[in-house]
């Protein structure tokens, strides 16, 4: 345990015997066994973690040839959110654009799947109440939600559960609501629907910097947001005010994402916003018509083609998205990291 | 002259003669000379007319071997603008999308520039408060309009007259504006601007059905709207709802544009939608990275790349707007056409 305790956790710059993540330690025969409990299932350091443990026991603790860990999996919950609204829910994450169109429900889509895919229990709400696209890119453009004891039962799709306006209108009679009349559907969102726990509830927000995003993000205390744009410069002008109101919201940018890049939109101005603004950058998801298709068709790419290096662009993204919501919550967290996760 | 009134405008549906289109009819040799005044310096049926009156005059009317039409254009006047809006303007056309990033404002703008080209004296309001894109779009990104007896002097692109909140703030300071206040914003683009005289009053409207672009299509006299969408499944919902809102409000539908045709986001699809809604097609534009650069760069294609096919697409959409305008505001006039000509 002593010997652990010489492995630092990277990015909560704490040694994993503090943050209380390793478990049940057992010396059989020359194998030191052990559970490491990550903050993620979705955690991109599993290797890095692996790896440092080997260099602490084996050959410096008398005996260790080998070990043997058993990885599992618990996320850090989120204060804030406990007592403000009555879901059992972990974290709950903003996706977020400047604009519409820069593809932000195909992100919360395949990174609500990816995370599920990983081992997490998610939800996904389409808070884009007059533009809800969630529905078609799940493939449940006719869903409609069962009701059990006066809640909504949300529908499944890839193990994701979804809610979403557009699973109670149609397309062909559009919702014109105006500000306050949104809020209270979405709040409905929250508290009317069984979701059961969830170690991450991922909202896609409506785009831009109007009444409904701020209205939500001012509303439900967020984990933090991910902000999603395109590469070109007319995005990325969008895209900083996005960012702006965030700050001055107070809520945690998790960081940005670059969607569509290639020969089309361009490349590299989503990183470049992130070093300017001194955020995260998440990843880039390149522009690739089977990302689109997946959309129109209900198959998100992460899932039917993983292979693809979109699929692969969005399993990374999901990867960090989980690894920064954890070190946001724990930081944030009013006691020590060690509480939090025990 | 009674041979002219054998050939029918053929949007109006009645002969040119008829029409007061025919002016300053001379036989001098055997030469008729006439000036045809059209509805719109971008008309499409220039080539249409001269062969019509070819066919109805040479050798059909004793004497006249040839013809020698001098063109005009008279923008007709959208009679329900006057009274509510003191403003100068022949015409008040919207360009709207169900969602963002669809490239409503690309089209605004070269269908502005297009316009203004074709000699008519062309305006261009951007109404997307939260997110102004034009200002960029025109090269005028860090522009400030002069104030002149209290009013502002709108800045001159292209030939385009052009008003934005993109003039009054920079992306950094984000104005987070509710409903009411994003009203009044945009009335005062319209009463505290020096226009001059316009022929055509573009308004890139903000995305979707929510309180802005609502708010706005019920308090101007719009003489007609247009819908920007993309080719595939996700964004057509999206235009459905737009195009619904529309008819709500009673504002004529001048058409469907669908842009970014190509590989990527496939082909057909905004066609198709306005087979199923009955509302015109008025152009596909294709996908292509030169219309993207000539945005980050205040460079419209239709104006530095007018054989570019997207550049000719543009200006093939300009045409076809201006006729649908100008039969919608024919149509629509409380008089017969002929008294609005005049």
């Amino acid at each position: 345990m002593a010997a652990l305790s010489t492995v630092i956790e990277p990015e909560l710059h704490n040694d994993i015997v503090s943050l209380n993540m390793v478990r049940d330690l057992t010396v059989e025969d020359n194998t030191a066994k052990f559970t490491l409990v990550l903050t993620t299932p979705a955690c991109p350091l599993k290797d890095v973690f692996l790896q440092r443990c080997e260099q602490a026991l084996i050959g410096k603790v008398d005996g260790i040839e080998k070990i043997d860990i058993k990885w599992d999996a618990k996320v850090p919950t989120d204060r804030r959110i406990h007592g403000r609204l009555d879901v059992p829910m972990n974290s709950l994450i903003a996706v977020a654009s400047g604009k519409g169109g820069v593809g932000k429900s195909t992100v919360s889509m395949n990174l609500a799947v990816s995370l599920a895919e990983a081992g997490a229990s998610v939800g996904l709400i389409d808070a884009d109440i007059l533009n809800p696209n969630i529905p078609m890119m799940a493939g449940l453009g006719h869903g409609r939600p069962k009701v059990e004891d006066d809640k909504m039962v949300p529908l499944d799709a890839y193990g994701v559960k979804l809610m979403s306006t557009g699973f109670l209108t149609t397309p062909d009679k559009p919702m014109i609501l105006r500000g306050p009349m949104l809020h209270s559907a979405i709040r409905q969102f929250f508290t009317d629907v069984h979701w059961g726990k969830l170690d991450y509830m991922i909202v896609d927000l409506p785009p831009g910097t109007g009444d409904a995003p701020l209205s939500l993000a001012q509303s439900f205390p967020l984990t933090g947001v991910i902000i999603v744009t395109q590469p070109q410069e007319v995005a990325l002008s969008d895209a900083i005010r996005s960012i702006a109101m965030f700050e001055k919201l107070n809520v945690p940018i998790l960081g940005i994402v670059e969607n569509m890049a290639g020969d089309f939109f361009g490349e590299g101005g989503g990183e470049r916003l992130a070093e300017e603004r001194g955020v995260p950058f998440l990843g880039r998801i390149p522009l690739d018509a089977e990302v689109r298709i997946g959309g129109d068709y209900g198959r998100p790419i992460s899932v039917t083609q993983p292979d693809n290096p979109a699929g692969q662009a969005f399993h990374a993204l999901a990867q960090a998205v989980a690894a920064r919501a954890s070190v946001v919550m724990l930081q944030s967290a009013d006691v020590i990291p060690i509480n939090v996760i025990s």
